[in-house]
């Protein structure tokens, strides 16, 4: 295995930034507008305290579409793999994360679990009564896997994401439609709305990969993630968490991501390590541009298979 | 031109009762459930009071889909025809009536102003700053068009279509995600059931089926409908008024007419006649089997082109 | 009915005209790149004789897609309507004439006769061991409804034709593995090209569509056309004749038509007229400017429904 | 990394064997219906020589879809990667492997180059100025992969498969009218059913497979295989090898592997051993059952990631 020097990131980060003036930021929600391009950031955690990070550390970010990782997670842990994808595909999908396309023809399910559609099926399998208390225990679970108990939601981003609901509202109606939501779409939706807006930083994120890249079963606040579980999602991961660039990118880097419209992005190395990028500006297809080469040269420089 | 003679339509209805048996009441709302599988009606007003009838006159039904022929002239008259057909399109349409393939692949319009998503986009183009105020105009108009102040909405009719909307609210919040509907989905889909729930007799679908027959600009209360319009809708209702089955009704029949899932069916013989169906028994997709075969008999008697 | 004067054609060709400017011909073929773009003439027939022409009536050019009009009568005179409708649609469909998308989904039938994949089914079903034997029978057949014995294939855009054939060899192969087409490919599209380089001018169109306006069966060489047949087919026509512009067509204009590249068009106006227009300057949904804008005229000059 | 034992495979073997009768051999060929559905064998090759197997080892079958892994890695070597997925996708795609569906809407490209369609424009992209001469490079390159020099083409198969290539036919006219393939579509058919009938054993799938786990570029023969090209391949078919099932083989197993319609399957487990499976018993998406198994207890037992 490669050695990794304290002063890696750096040189690499470097590298990438030059690359940033040819996106954009997200234009999806007023607090999204307001980052500033030109902003990269990453964090590596390779087990046992040990974490390399470059670029401005001190930047703040909500998780966007990374939550869909942990929101998979906890439908697995609490109903099992059968349950969850008699419910949801496993299939990488095609066109834009929030199109109505996304679902397999024939049988109505959302291609993935990364897909908007996906995302309110999983939501709705949380326990729970009421999809209110499902933020709380999420936001447990992010606590817990990132190691910092002040994560929290960012309640502004959360409204202003639900005032700009109306295709996963309609997308929340046609799956309740189909049996494959049962609780109230308003409720489910400022439940989903409000993960999203979950605020981070890079070191969070490389935390919560580290923890997924364990090969064995992971003792987690009161939870036993397993390891099998674990691995499902990784494999997921690897081939559906770039939206439309999801194969370009699993031939190309083969890290298992997932990246957010913030410019978020969580990475997880198996057995070895945990990243956490942000990199708000993004190409045609959303993905972080700064992201998605940081990770390149990442998997060039682990030797990632 | 045929002459008529006042026992003509009863050995049609003979003829096509049974063929009822083959069908099957649509079960979508608990009231339509309830109505008689073999119940057979036909209307047909030559005009100059000159109204024919067969089969049970006393049966009440409500509109539904015919309803969409009437809020479409509506649009027109107060929106005229480039601004209605920049926002629906007027193709025939693939696929069922609510599908969320009803859009026009590309412009993201929907296909035509009788699919449920296109007839959204119409009742939101009604004037009236509220969706409920729109009620009460199509009522009006319905009222003048049938020569029956009586005219109204069966209102548990309408509430069960609203307890079972979560398909049309889906479609709803999409088309106001496209900006293609600008009010209030709840507003619009509580306006849109109760337009739906409207109660009517064959005599009365026969009666505004006589008034859109007419080749001149038709006064009608206050307002003047335009013959160009009526007319475009009466091509419309040629090619696109039986859901899947449109292409086949259009070559064989040629009467322009629209149905309705609870049996109800409109249609119009320019310049000669209206005729209002009910026949509550529907094949698979959809369409009033009394209807079809009733319509079919009238146009090879009436020797329609 | 209106009373139409012997100069009544060359005022609406000549308000026509002007628009011809915003178009481009075709540059499928070498022979049709070669059209003059400012090129429109017009014939109609109105029976008895009475025939009323306007613009350059010594143009010829070749029917392409308007043979599909001639080989869908044949194929329902030979093998009946049940036969004809079991293997192409009667569909409006969407899309363009020649792509891979002009199948019924689940049935996998061309959409309709109109489309090449739904032209190559029929010309198929043609009577005769061998295809070629089709192209003869065509002739006499076009012949027979031309009223002129000179008609005949240009062979150089046949060959054209073939050359250029590698989508429409797609579609007969794909036909086939759907048991659809059961003869040999290239002879059915060397025969299929051979058809759509018929080459006539517009009075050989206007005769042949006032034959197609004649409400009774047709005595036709030693064939009677049965009513219901032509029927159909005019019906067909109105909503199918336009490519993507059906729909629009068929509401704003309602006089059943069939276009071709070449800028070839044929109208029926049931009961009172044949129509031939020749105008190769095309808008981009591949249909003739001069033709859609003339029919229209016409429409409005007849008062169609 | 653990141990293996000489005697590991057998009862893997007789794990899988129960679950062969719900499945069926192919009734593509007839000689592919002539397998017998109980037959299952399989060769697992670890390196330095060291080969295990089990089942019937005299069992020698055709390649099918299994020779798209050894064409792309061919034009890779001789196009290079730019000029590959410039012609071919590679996403995961949806719907079976020959259907007119496996193209990427918009570009137009086949989806990924395990498709059929995508595999035609491989195949169009190696070297030589006739398809033939291609077969003669793969047979070749074949030889040298597996270290067996008496690889070759059954001709009968090849014939077969020829005789029953209207879909594949159709795939590569629509392709050449894209502009996608060049060369002339009878002889480039010609040669993929004679490269889709090259036959071989479990053991020089094995052998091949090995070749591809090594982590370096690879000398063979005459070519220097470049260890980027061997890696893009294999993380290809992780997630594209299954036709309709791989995104839940790619969850579920996650060995890179490719399976062919003959119950042919080769898996690479990178760094480690390459895997050659027969079972010709077929589950409904036209996977082997046998291999899917047999692969799934490889996976848990090497600790796949």
């Amino acid at each position: 295995m490669t050695v990794i020097a304290q002063n890696w990131l750096a040189p690499l980060v470097d590298e990438v930034r030059p690359h940033l003036a040819g996106g954009a930021v997200s234009t999806y929600l007023p607090e999204l507008r307001r980052a500033p391009a030109d902003e990269l950031a990453v964090a590596v955690d390779l087990g046992d305290g040990n974490v390399l990070t470059a670029g401005n550390l001190h930047a703040r970010f909500t998780v966007q579409s990374v939550v869909k990782v942990f929101t998979l997670l906890l439908a697995l842990h609490y109903r099992g793999e059968e349950h969850v994808f008699a419910r949801v595909g496993r299939d990488q999908g095609i066109g834009s994360y929030n199109s109505l396309e996304t679902f397999i023809r024939g049988s109505g399910v959302p291609v993935n679990p990364f897909v908007n559609a996906g995302a309110l099926v999983v939501v709705d399998m949380l326990p729970g009564d009421r999809p209110q208390g499902r933020v709380a225990e999420l936001l447990e679970f992010l606590r817990a896997l990132t190691g910092n108990p002040t994560i929290a939601v960012n309640e502004a981003v959360a409204r202003s994401e639900l005032a700009l609901s109306d295709r996963n509202r309609a997308l929340g109606y046609f799956l309740r439609s189909q049996r494959l939501v049962s609780c109230d779409v308003e409720e489910l939706l400022w439940a989903y709305c409000q993960m999203c807006a979950v605020e981070v930083d890079v070191v969070d994120l490389a935390h919560a990969g580290r923890v997924l890249a364990d090969g064995a079963d992971v003792h987690l606040g009161g939870r036993l993630l397993q390891a099998w579980h674990v691995r499902l999602v990784r494999r997921l991961m690897l081939f559906s968490g770039m939206y439309e660039a999801s194969g370009r990118y699993a031939t190309e880097v083969g890290i298992p991501a997932k990246c957010g419209v913030s410019g978020a992005m969580i990475g997880v190395v198996p057995r070895r390590a945990g990243v956490g990028i942000y990199g708000p500006a993004l190409d045609e297809s959303a993905n972080s541009i700064g992201g998605l080469r940081l990770m390149r040269l990442l998997a060039l420089t682990l030797e990632i298979e």
